[in-house]
């Protein structure tokens, strides 16, 4: 999905702004688009006649009929565009494991269920819905138990965020070992959620004054568990039950989910069964011996459950290659649990100058927000990265400025730093990361 | 998907605010709870404890293991969420035929590929995309052919919008044929559709003066064909191959589509091969004898494309049956051809007055929009619809005021009436047309 062509980018908000002035300064480049042609074929290549083009079989044959009843699925020439377990990591099993979203291959801001990406500490527990109940505990005046007929019942609502796990990127600190985009940051993607603030649950329960946290925890075979802050709990936390569109997918956590917006996806327990309002964290394995990062003085950062802002240049990326020099579209993805996207600089000369990208509408608040910059690739090797701003002011960092202030050892959480990918002169793209 | 509960419909805005006051206000109807709970089952019941609920099995088995590579599908719990062939019109065939969307389950207002509904003319063509075509040629200065590889090369842009079929509803103007809003409404999907600008395309071939229609037609065995003016053509005619993040599906045109934001999906040709500029609409078939809309002088008012603003309640609808009196939710999609939702307006008694539903944000141009309204239902008979307004002024009609300006007579098309849905004492809930 490399791109050859090369409207001003400030068409993207306008789309009925004809690229014509950018076109006639490629047709200029008479000798770049002869070397296009010869490499790649006609594009919008003049032709004498249409006469001349055959009518394809497909306008003289019957189609495939209609099913009666039909949940459909992708043609078969899209096959490649998978989500794929990690090709860093070797599993022997693969219950407490992961799978990616193909990023590189990803329209607009939203993920399709099919393709959205997995995490799973026991495999997938797969939830009779009749027999699920949700039980609100603890600290509450008035302990109470949800069927999801109960909850269905309730007002709802949806909201497009992102879902990224503390562990993208953990393979790609200090060595390139992800050879697409889709291994160094495809535990991310993105979907409009429905469901229903925990809050109003909790305000029929009735918090005690010295609840202070949330334990939520899942119903699968790993008992997955996360201790929340009541602020959060209470601010936008979300019993999510619809994902773009439909009830959740079984390896989503069907039928309910804790979501919290801009929080690290080991957050989102899923299956969730219960909700337990505590004094303090119950600080278990997944927020002590995991999910906590090593700082140069030698402790651990516990509950760094915020997403920092991010971004990462989608295309081109690792595994594709440009078709010669000229025009290229870059695009990729920003986003931050902190806010809104407000601004993308893209660099080519591998971070030394930078240049403003332009940002796709809708720009939402904890959501993906699509970049694109218009390039053109004088056919040297190049470093191309991207460097997001949130709306809190906060820039993206690199890896050195993030050492500054934790200590990266081995494969450790929480990476959002720039991320860099280097161009042949083949027009080979490679990872870059230090 | 019927709703009991209650918050006051302005948390759609504030997730963060409690519906500590309604839910009070519920608790106050004594006898409506534990008619409710009789119905129902407990609903936020309180216990007494929580270890008095078993642990669910699932917490102590392995779940399903992640697949090397994988594309997911929705869990069996949730088969009866298909699309489905029209129950009203028995076909004998099902190659010229169409499948509907189950508006009655969809969450957020993003509808998954899987569910949004078809219309072919010759059943549902399979193009490989290394041989498809696409030509621009009649009255340009250079006529050109591209590769999908040439067009995916080109910037790309990404909207949300929604999509109707002008048959959506012709089954429902004078008897109350469909028992189902997927049945009634379910020729309407709503996506984020990903392309290119036609404009762009033709800028390059360079218009003549005299082009003042664009002739589009598929590569299908019908050879589908509509006639488009050149002004909606450079305006925001979108060459879209990618629907809600991944290549569009066989059925939805792949690998490529025409997509007129607002207009009747008929307009929208798929598996598209050919962009003919003509001085003249073509007067095919598809204009003439179909897709036409018979007025009261007993002429036939062609090119009718734009899809006026329209609504209709998904919850409750058709089918359902409301649990008991009380505290209803009720939810639907409003959507306008010429621009945004303004407001809607539900009414409960038939028509004789009318209360204004929260619209949930994001509020987008040609987008499916989403809106609530919360409804005590005191138990007797009840006459339910909703009235639409788009940022033009206009105001949703009903059936009566749209046959005083056309001829309603038989399965006519462009049905954008006030839809009313009838409740009995028993909660059971109907289709109410005339």
């Amino acid at each position: 999905m490399t791109k050859k062509s090369h409207p001003d980018s400030s068409e993207d908000k306008k789309a009925r702004t004809s690229p014509l002035p950018a076109r006639r300064e490629f047709l200029r480049q008479g000798a770049v688009l002869a070397g296009l042609a010869a490499a790649s074929g006609v594009s919008g290549a003049p032709i004498a006649h249409a006469a001349k083009l055959a009518v394809p079989d497909s306008n003289l044959a019957m189609g495939d009929a209609i099913p009666e009843v039909d949940y459909g699925m992708p043609i078969e020439f899209e096959k490649h565009v998978k989500r794929r377990r990690s090709d860093v990591f070797v599993n022997k099993q693969n219950f407490s494991d992961w799978s990616m979203t193909p990023l590189q291959h990803q329209t607009g801001i939203v993920t399709p269920n099919g393709l959205f990406f997995e995490r799973h500490h026991n495999g997938v527990a797969r939830i009779d819905p009749e027999k699920h109940r949700l039980v609100i505990h603890g600290l509450v005046e008035r302990p109470l138990v949800f069927t999801m007929s109960d909850l269905m019942r309730y007002p709802s609502i949806s909201r497009f965020y992102f879902m990224e796990c503390s562990g993208n990127g953990l393979t790609d600190w200090a060595k390139p070992l992800s050879a697409t985009v889709q291994q160094s940051h495809g535990l991310l993607a993105c979907a409009q959620w429905t469901g229903i603030p925990l809050a109003w649950l909790l305000d029929e329960a009735g918090v005690k004054p010295q609840g202070k946290w949330v334990m939520i925890e899942g119903a699968d075979g790993s008992g997955h568990l996360r201790s929340i802050p009541i602020e959060k709990a209470m601010d936008d936390l979300l019993l999510a039950y619809g994902q773009n569109g439909e009830m959740l997918r079984a390896e989503q956590g069907y039928p309910l989910r804790a979501f919290l917006p801009g929080w690290e996806g080991n957050t989102c327990v899923k299956w969730l069964r219960r909700v337990k309002v505590v004094d303090q964290p119950d600080y278990v394995r997944g927020e002590t011996a995991r999910y906590t990062d090593p700082m140069p003085n030698g402790k651990w950062r516990k509950f760094s459950m915020v997403m920092e802002c991010k971004s990462v240049i989608t295309s081109p990326s690792g595994g594709m290659t440009l078709k010669g020099p000229g025009h290229h579209e870059i695009q990729g993805f920003a986003w931050s649990g902190n806010g809104k996207i407000t601004n993308v600089d893209v660099t080519i000369d591998g971070g030394r100058t930078w240049r403003e990208a332009q940002l796709e509408e809708p720009v939402l608040d904890k959501c993906l927000t699509r970049f694109r910059y218009r390039w053109v690739w004088d056919g040297g090797p190049a470093k191309i990265a991207s460097r997001a701003v949130d709306s809190t002011g906060y820039v993206q960092p690199n890896v050195e400025e993030i050492a500054k202030v934790r200590e990266i050892v081995g494969f450790v959480q929480h990476h959002n730093g720039i991320f860099p990918w280097a161009i042949t002169q083949a027009g080979e793209v490679k990872n870059a990361i230090a």
